[in-house]
């Protein structure tokens, strides 16, 4: 199979690039390396069946269709991924998450290309009732730009499914963790302790819930999802277990071997559409045969081991 | 008050308009006259109290900044409200629709203005499988383009709540009737019906199951909801009650005095993206105090006795 693939210099996007290359696919991976890096693709690159295409998403459209030309399958990763500073830049969601992505759906549906994978969120539940939050829980409400545009993206999938015969999985992941990882509360805590090790501050008062995934996790999860025929597919994909952002910084300076201070920005809540609770009921993705093999605190310290490892990336944003 | 009206040249819009301006408040109606009736707007025009400014949401933003200087609310009606030909032109819904609500909400925040009433529709709950269907249903799945572009104007509405302390009321109407009614199958009956008296075509089985609800009721609800202050407020605006195409069919032409033969497209949806069944749960805009005064059979009648009143409609489109 031919694979193309939005985001592909991303966290997941490269990871999930390698796979379907090791796997025997064909990949074209496309990228406006704003914030994908080169070297993410190092793997990649030399492969006989990888192909890079530089382009962008928002404003070539016609790029786009010329480089998916071939491909049978699309995984559109590629977005602005950070929900925190929503509110600094409201536009930015709605064009490089809303409006791509219905790009990326026009080309395909130009081409023929009707089997899509898109990198959704769990934070479409807001601030859910219900714990762990099934796909079909109560209709929510959205306490983000971020995850507002990720919700107005699975609308689209959802109509290109029924109004022209698309196959849409749809992804809504808790944070994903481990190599290539450069993004999230790892990456500032890492980062803030480089600077003074002696400090740890945490946004909010620890106390917020999470959920973690890792990467290798994540990819077999998808891979797993998309060999199973749908019309529309949604999956959360997640552990079965949660921890708070404390417990996280605690293994975070272990890991380290550090025993800095902890201070607190305080409020049940980092930033404005930061959720206090996310954890997700996986069991749909989990009837299809799929566990994850990492827990949460393992998940952990392998990304705070792949960062000591490469610090040129905490020093490169 | 001083109330900024979008589509204010549209069937709601031009109702809302009227009573607001009867209410003893401001208004200042903006339209781009595409689909609105500059006669629709007769009544308003020469009230000392009401403006209209003709600009386009989606070219212009600087125009539509400008012209909502002043106002303390707006209501955002305007919008691409077809939702069977959204297969035939993809990207419409987007721009009009998703695109224009982000550029309503964003000359809002550029003003300072930070209430909104917004149309948005009971196709939200795409198939439901609740019913009646209240506010909080199961995390819908999306079958049209316009549904899913309502959905994602509902997310920026509430994202704005969030992020933005926005007041933000968001109405899901099934199907309005009555006076300016322009759009719908009480039109398309009626238009078939003075080509051919006696033959009428519905499309689907006719067993289609629908809610709706008249104008004037409609009107009364958003300015009841309005009335209570929120951060995010869900209200869906329907009757108590429903009933299939084919009965609103035989209310139509018996209202007409014909007696045509009905043949049918067949299928249990009339077009796709359409629901077979919408009735919704209105239990939360009547604990306001809220209730409709005219039973769908009565709204149908209106509407059928307002377009025989008012046959350059039939013919405008």
């Amino acid at each position: 199979m031919h694979y193309f693939v939005t985001g592909a210099a991303g966290f997941i996007g490269s990871n999930l690039c390698d796979r379907l290359l090791e796997l025997g696919h064909t990949v074209t991976g496309f990228d406006n390396f704003s914030t994908g890096q080169e070297r993410f693709l190092d793997k990649s690159a030399g492969h006989p069946n990888f192909r890079t295409v530089r382009g962008d998403l928002y404003e070539d459209r016609a790029g786009l269709t010329k480089a998916m030309e071939g491909a049978g399958f699309v995984f559109h990763l590629a977005a602005n991924a950070d929900v925190r500073f929503g509110t600094q830049h409201p536009r930015r969601d709605l064009e490089q998450n809303t409006i791509v992505t219905w790009n990326v759906l026009e080309s395909m549906r130009e081409l023929g290309i009707k089997s899509i994978g898109f990198s959704s969120t769990g934070s479409v539940y807001g601030e859910p009732a219900v714990h762990p939050t099934p796909e079909g829980a109560p209709f929510p409400i959205q306490t983000s730009l971020y995850g507002a545009s990720k919700l107005a993206c699975e609308g689209l999938l959802q109509a290109y499914a029924e109004g022209f015969g698309f196959q849409s999985y749809i992804f809504r992941f808790v944070s994903i963790l481990g190599e290539r990882y450069s993004h999230g509360h790892v990456f500032d805590f890492y980062r803030q302790l480089l600077k003074d090790p002696a400090r740890l501050h945490i946004l909010g008062n620890g106390k917020q819930r999470k959920s973690y995934l890792y990467i290798q996790d994540c990819v077999d999860a998808m891979l797993t999802a998309v060999s199973h025929p749908v019309s529309v597919g949604i999956f959360n994909l997640g552990t079965d277990e949660y921890c708070e952002v404390a417990d996280s910084a605690h293994w975070i300076v272990s890991r380290l071997g550090l025993k800095p201070s902890f201070t607190y920005g305080g409020g049940e809540r980092g930033w404005i559409g930061d959720s206090p609770f996310i954890f997700l009921d996986c069991n749909r993705i989990r009837s299809l045969g799929w566990k994850p093999k990492l827990t949460i605190r393992e998940a952990v310290e392998r990304t705070v081991d792949y960062l000591a490892a490469n610090r040129w990336l905490l020093e490169s944003r």
